[in-house]
């Protein structure tokens, strides 16, 4: 199984910035221990990083073939990229959004996510374990398809 | 390690209602799936399922001491029960608010939640999954505790 | 053909409570009329009332073998009862709503029914002939359905 | 007893259209339909369909010597013609506001009706049989006038 | 001097309805007091009753020549026919536009007047009287256009 | 008769100010135009400008005794001062509401009147003829209550 | 092929009111002009204008045997007739929205259609030309269905 | 005198829950004080806890006769609770509404009561010291209307 | 203990104005039953009325030194006056905001407080009685100050 | 003549995605069609297409010499960004908007154009005639400026 | 070069008041700080603060002749004072608006100013600095038109 | 001292667009100016243009070390880019916002700046000047922090 894991804006500064809100891990020990996780579960990740909407279309639509999902932390973008959002409804992938902050608990504006209805579900305020639950989530799911047959 | 599974009004017709939305397996099963996982894992659960917004803050509160955590599906409650909000705060244990379906690509008045300010995050739109995730959750943070010392 | 009646918060106050609004027979004559007129027309009817959401939740769950149809003046629980919208939705059986006064003439907080998308009706504004209309409706639809044999 | 029956615009088109909404029943058959029913209760109905509101309040006007009701299904008018709210409250005659569909479960535009202020109190989503509802109610409050002397 | 004076929909009821709002004096008063009152200021008067906002708007547009401006009460019509609105516009008469009660003091969607952008001014809550001082103020601009050369 | 008039802020700079707007007639101008128009009908003026709500909240509460009504141009003040409003209804004194320029053409915020509700009527967009008009509407309504004797 | 064009309310009076907005071409040229431009392209016209919305909306309803769609300029109507929205609906024909203004680039309540959901598309801003583009539209679907054979 | 005392959800909590906000005294030492504070004033209370909306109405229902008032502190179903509102309303006491905290300066959500329209005033943010506040005014009461026979 | 008592705009016509809804006592009744109360609990208060905004502020500013706290009724100035937020904010001292009437039942523009998040409390709705309770709330708070030493 | 066509984010996607709306004809085919059809008139086109809002901007800029005119389907941009839409009104070439689906007919969101204002008119719902008939639109207007010498 | 200073309602408390937001530099100090950095540009300043929105109005149209321009901190005004927009909009001299602290990051209520449409610009949060700036630009403006002979 | 500067979306075009709005200064004036005024204070400068947003979230990224403070012209992005006033919030510089128009007067949608409360500050409307205002004050910021050693 292979993944497609996408972080959006100012992701990368993780670990200096506002270490309250989500916490003082840096971003490449996030990556590590992620890839680390999907390693002892047999899965491919391949993990982008980009401060730029465009940039993130662009990886999205390459995804098609030999991806079995996308996990994707939209940042910033989650609450206008309606980009994001057509990207993500056109690939046809199933998608799971996360975020390491509970969005739904912060400022009025955090709370809506534009993206949600291209996706299969969110994971929001779980921090770096968002992400394992949604390595997790694809597993569950294929074994789940594999039992139905 | 001990944690409270709140499951809100109508929850116990799964798999008899709109199964396109919320899947086919019963209320009963989801509760079997669920105590099998959290045994292999180690983990007591107390399952509680009601209609009553009452019995469920009632339940809350009887949660303090001996409970590690609270994982909560509030369903219907999720968009107008200010009462959960303020018990799930008051009680101080960490919770993590589940949704079978994306609440956030649902009707407009599906997308938002009024419990989430008490509560650590939220996963929605995994399925019985989402459960999991959440029982996995309370582990990985208690691991991370113990790491820290 | 069996129905149920459900009546919500404060109807058991009928006759003695802002009389120019609700009228002045008691809760009890409007049961005995109801009773009286379903009777003429060859229907069992069970009238329930209760000032609880979740009483009324578990009651529309237990309708479901037995029952044709469900009457329900949800009174203020119209106005933000989710749970009482997704109950009934989850029983599949068809549902007429009544309201004793005019809801869409009366303040802007009780124009809007949150219970309507899971009905197939509603009366409002005609009194106790409400519910006969109700009764009629349920009679009329099963004609119907003979016919089309 | 003598009651003005008012359909508004697009209702003659009945049964060409949109049948999964409104019934496969063409406007005549509606019409005979009602007035066989008005004639088996002994009323006089004066039936009057039209696409234009300058049309309908000129017909509501007309009614004051002579009619005990009027029954109105304001179709597309429901949403913004204050001007036969004004007709309907200027006449002085009670009126009941019928829906074939149930509007309160539709387009958040069709939930709200500007006529209802001058309605007695409206029937929706019941098709053919809230015309006859409405007649009935209008037999009923006349007899309860007649039992009060 | 000549003046359209075009009043909208129910204004012919005037007198028998609502007479707490309006007054008792009838529609055929109103005129007869106007045109008596023009008479002796000298002023033509082409008073016109409508239900119809179509001819409303055909009225409207056959002003153009011979008329000097045009007093309007719009009635319902105020508050949503943007085609009157467009009329007035389009013609490029001068127009006072009437209203017998003061709708600002009324409910909410009693106080917006969409027609308001393309008359001079608005004259609200003075009763017939509102006529009369329209009839002045175009003598008034009158005189003062004649005064500046 | 006497009458109370009442200019709020910024209406001392007529005439030098938005002459687009205003007119280019200077507030001496205004004043004496309607002084010597009352004067023609017998009817005296106590005209007051200020700039300080609370200045014409203690001359509204200076009329009670010896004065038959309120002519108020409230300006700036019209959109927000609700001690105004409550001072004119406190008074009981009959007023009327008068604007220069058309407020309801005008800039959203300018198009509601937080007055108006303890006015009798508004008009606006007549220029200086709204004062004059105001005047004899006093007049109007004073023979009218001497003709119903 | 055979269309219906429908022009809305003012329209009539094209080139003599606000040239700015709409050109100073005469609704007599407007007309000319298209049948000529339809003309070459082998297709029937069938022009109607008028400021009734009812009258509109009856001819829409004669529309149905005989014409291939309707090219609609809903001027004014634009904004608020559900009751057209409705006929076209009704009516099952395609549909095209023509603007002679950019509508989208004008005041806020000339930016929504009610009427655009019944529609296959909208064309705004490019004056005549829009309705030339309608007609072409409507040869190159006929065209693309003929190839599909 | 005799007053009922009803406390809506998690105020049982008292003394253990966000104690910046409501301070460090037990919801019994909160009662027990109320209750000598009563008592020195000659007054019976019945004081009244529940987490349940239907309880909480199921009490007030049982008011009638014997109270002479009711004081109440919905917490969270201040916000909500249409049910109280209707209940209370129907009830016809005198209520007075307590906050322990002042709502008017809290979180957007909680600034508005839907329960206040059927009280007849409101204390917030005084802490105890609310209640003690309600049963003098109580007190206050009676004796002005034994001061006026 | 000295405390300072602001009465805003036009509460000096108490007992004039709309007395259904404040009572007949006069504005020198209120402050002479005030200060009778407060001079049987031995406490000094300076009773301030004014219909400026401005100089309500001058003398909140002058509170600082020699006073323990602000009973305050802004009356009209509570829905828009955020210079008497600022005014209350910066001086320091605990404030109890009175309302004679209960607005929060009464018209939805006087249902909110801009001046409330300033204020430790908020008492509405219980007329005169008001005053006392607030000064009743000072003298508690200094005993229970007391009491923790 | 040459003119430039830009297309926004996700149309490179074109049938490969939900096809229901927007047809299954490739980004390819759509570019090939445009440009033929071009070519029979006699026009340059430079086609662009870009998932990156910034690299729009940069190609709208490049155009202001040797450009008529801008043909530009914005796609989800159309929704918020607003500085595509100072970009076209900065650089002053007449645009026409695109959209492939009739936006006005769809999700609330996707009815509003932030770009509308800059652009000369809009063009939706009409696949890739739309873009056809754009073209002819320049053509006309050149033609039109001709004729006018 | 004569430059007017306003500061608006509680501005004389700086340094004394929440100082976290607005530094601890007393009004005094301001003034004298501002009237130091004026006087080595050889500008003249007039300062003036008051509470009371009248008198600001009442300075303000006192500035015509004589002054260059004017710099307003209209503190709380800034949010509602409509008053005080058009008396600078009447005054027709050129002003800058300054704000302490950033209201743009505060409350919502504090975001927008209804005073900025009649200012040439706006400087927020950069504390006393920004009166220096606001100097400067006074200058800055006066150096250019000079150059541009 | 070394500032970064960054002028976002078609600013570049300056001079050549809209110069009524922005003047008539090239982008490269300004640069020059800037620059040019920057050294005199000894100030350096980085200058940065991008029409892409997540270009500009690079630059800003790259400015932690070595740069003392940001002085930034959001154009367009001010109304949206989330991610920008994340990335300032990041970044931890203390950052000045510039608009060469003032915002608060045009548009509604201009008015809104969503990445002012990452910003100390705000300067709108005075053109060029606000760049070298900007400057100062970091000069000023500096000043002032050595003083208070």
């Amino acid at each position: 199984m292979k993944l497609m894991v996408i972080n959006g804006p100012n992701l990368n500064l993780l670990g200096n910035r506002e270490t309250d809100i989500y916490g003082d891990a840096s971003y490449e020990t996030l990556c590590e221990s992620l890839e680390a996780y999907a390693h002892t579960k047999g899965i491919d990740l391949e993990i982008f990083q980009s401060n730029s909407e465009g940039r993130i279309i662009d990886f999205i639509q390459s995804a098609k073939p030999g991806y079995d999902g996308i996990i994707i932390n939209p940042a910033a973008f989650t609450h206008y990229s309606i980009a994001i959002l057509d990207a993500i409804a056109a690939i046809g992938l199933p998608a799971v959004e996360i975020h390491l902050s509970n969005i739904h608990g912060r400022e009025e504006f955090r709370r809506k996510s534009v993206i949600a209805p291209a996706c299969a579900g969110q994971i929001a305020g779980l921090g770096l374990f968002g992400y394992f639950a949604a390595v997790d989530y694809f597993l569950y799911k294929a074994m789940k398809a594999e039992q139905s047959f």
